[in-house]
């Protein structure tokens, strides 16, 4: 069942469509309300990221895996790819000896809880066979391997969930894309010999995934010459133990950052994916998860993704670093200390420093709540505090609504709201009044 | 010799380093001072640019070819990028009936004068078909017809000039890159058949040459299928008119603007192209030039490329629309009307609403003239017009230069500087004298 869901979900996906936002934004599986159900893999699948390469070709100093923007290097985008995969256990990432310090530098600072650094080989080949190497002692039977390029930051669960099911099927799996150009084949005097029918043929990508037992077999007899020249784990696959590899059809964004350029176009579709995502922090009330999930729902169809956690405690706080922009919701009386204690956390991560931060304290209150004095002073109170966090790079939007308890309790009658938009500027604090909205 | 010298020239690009800014930086050749020697072509070339796509990939309402970034279309990047090559003597257009307004627009608004525009056919043979139709008649014996993909902004005089005289020579010639990705051939039920050697097979790009004898004896011979299906030029080349296309390997910068993001990826080489070139208007006098000239050579080592042009009139009017940053040169007399002058110019054009413009005044004057109280108020007239400037997005900078007349004369003695810096904020108005620089 599990296996025929994926390939709905295959067949629905256009290859050559947009990218999906959701193929590669941050999620917290299992933590939010009214997240999908979450996929169920019987059997431990972990990956190798071989991450050695000097970045020759894209012209920079750094190695392209390390260069960063957004304040986060390229490796720790594709990290979190896996790291939020619930059913990923480990994330094994070979760099070469003289990075070692600088990827556990980023493993800390960027609190990869899964990841293992292992030193690489000269080449590809014996970089990866280093890292299932060093997976080997840890894993059962059965396992899965994904092995994946650093520097395609952009995959997403659907297709790791059909790798990794399609590898444990067959013994092997790839991501395959359309190709972008036709393939010619060259005479050895540098002239047209003949051209590919392009429909025959696909541009394998990674992720590839094997059984534990299928790569390690493979790498094990492998040529000297395979090691040094290879590129392809899947050849590789099916010369040395005759397993014909499952292909699955990725999405666009599983291309490569090869050039300096690259980077400024893997930019824009982060920037892209973070300003169609927010983190909504009920909390822990009943009522104020109600209204994150009513949110949840209604910005959805707007191609927009919200996670809903209750605090920033424990492994939530990886919003932290992953999210820009913040609703706080809160129902009752005013938790002002709790979107104080926000903005703190945010500069304590130093969360604003290249791009400003949104903070949007969305406050539901009873029209008939006693403390009416309270009610007046609050506005104030939320538009100095936003003065002060302006200059800290975090915008901060105070929405007060005013509503009858009826609507809270039931769906029946229709909310009369009184809204107050508070912001950072106040020559454009506004009052407004809906009715009957 | 010619051939010779593209062969050597091939030899030496390094294909997969970075691209090098002079592959794409406008430039006015047969114009400027130093210039290097025009290459010579004794057939005529024209080109013939596909345009009809409809962006269906990027995700964007707008084709990909419209989309605008730094104030401009991309079509009109590549469209650039054939005018500024003086050997080149058109340009036919081809686009959707739905766009021949907007195209004719485009042409208008950024002064194409070597384009026409053609209505194109439902696939893209049909639409080259249409362009080298239209190219027909104004053709003499022994033209090369360059096919090139209007969303490929960054092609460079050198790749031209080796497809036009391999095209020549062997009646077809065509660019190519190394794979990115290993291909592999699919079963028909989706599994790996096998991998091709990745060294043996090549990308096919564009540009593509071919005599027009040849594209044209292919076009008319082809099948139905070849126009509905098909999408090499090459091959029908081969299979019609037995022509093995001459290969030649081009720039990574090749890349087709496919996806949205892509539109980052071009506008960051662009802005780079951009940041590393400038337009020096040396109003004509010879010590302007000759001040020019060596500033051109200082700043070549440093891999910024300078256009330098006596004014903007007449076809140097390009350079408006062209160039962000301006250096104007003046010898003697102070010439502060040529500044406001060209500030009217670039304002009028429009150049600095998205992104500032630079503009940098170097006057250079005798330490013996004159008018000491004219010197004096000279710097003040120059920041009152940089401060009126900064208002419309335009920095203005002036560079006051007093030297004694011998080093005008010859390179004997070692000039002495007098080095006044005016720029748009009056409060970091330095005066800085350098002695025996």
């Amino acid at each position: 069942m599990e296996v025929n869901d994926a390939n709905v979900r295959s067949d629905r996906r256009d290859p050559d469509g947009p990218a999906h936002p959701r193929g590669f934004l941050p999620r917290e599986a299992g933590k939010s309300v009214h997240q999908p159900a979450e996929r169920s893999v019987d059997f431990p699948v972990s990956v190798v990221l071989p991450a050695g390469g000097t970045g020759e070709r894209t012209g920079l100093q750094t190695p392209k895996q390390f260069c960063s923007f957004l304040g986060r290097p390229l490796i720790s985008y594709t990290i979190q790819a896996f790291e939020r995969v619930s059913w990923i256990q480990s994330v094994v990432v070979v760099v070469a000896e003289d990075n070692t310090d600088l990827m556990t530098d980023i493993v800390q600072r960027f609190r990869h809880g899964k990841v293992r650094v292992v030193p690489g080989g000269s080449t590809r080949h014996r970089s990866i066979w280093n890292g299932v190497l060093a997976l080997g002692e840890g894993e059962g039977e059965g396992a899965v391997v994904i092995i994946h390029d650093a520097v395609r930051p952009f995959v997403d669960e659907d297709l790791l969930y059909e790798i990794a099911t399609a590898a444990k099927e067959h013994g092997a799996a790839g991501a395959i894309r359309p190709l972008v150009s036709t393939v010619i084949a060259s005479t050895s005097e540098g002239y047209l010999d003949h051209s590919l029918e392009r429909a025959k043929y696909r541009a394998s990508e990674t992720p590839q995934g094997f059984t534990y037992d299928v790569i390690y077999r493979a790498y094990q007899q492998c040529s000297e010459s395979d090691f040094e020249f290879g590129t392809e784990c899947l050849h590789l696959a099916l010369q040395y133990c005759g397993t014909n590899a499952k292909l699955v059809q990725g999405p666009p964004t599983l291309w490569k950052v090869t050039y300096k350029w690259d980077l400024a176009a893997a930019e824009s579709i982060i920037k892209d994916a973070l300003s169609r995502s927010a983190c909504v922090i009920t909390g822990g009330s009943a009522p104020a998860a109600a209204l994150a999930g009513a949110l949840r729902e209604a910005v959805g169809a707007l191609g927009t993704e919200l996670d809903v956690i209750p605090d920033l405690m424990g492994d939530n706080a990886r919003c932290l670093v992953k999210e820009r922009n913040f609703i706080l919701v809160s129902v009752g009386p005013s938790r002002l200390p709790e979107v104080e204690a926000l903005l703190t956390e945010l500069e304590a991560a130093n969360r604003a420093l290249l791009h400003p931060l949104v903070v949007i304290w969305v406050r539901l209150s009873d029209s008939d709540e006693p403390s009416v004095s309270g009610r007046a002073a609050e506005p104030a109170a939320i538009m100095d505090l936003s003065s002060a966090a302006k200059l800290r790079n975090i915008l901060l939007y105070g929405i007060q609504l005013h509503q009858s308890k009826k609507w809270i309790r039931s769906n029946e009658a229709r909310p009369r709201f009184h809204v107050i938009y508070m912001n950072a500027e106040p020559r454009r604090h506004e009052r407004i009044q809906k009715k009957g909205m």
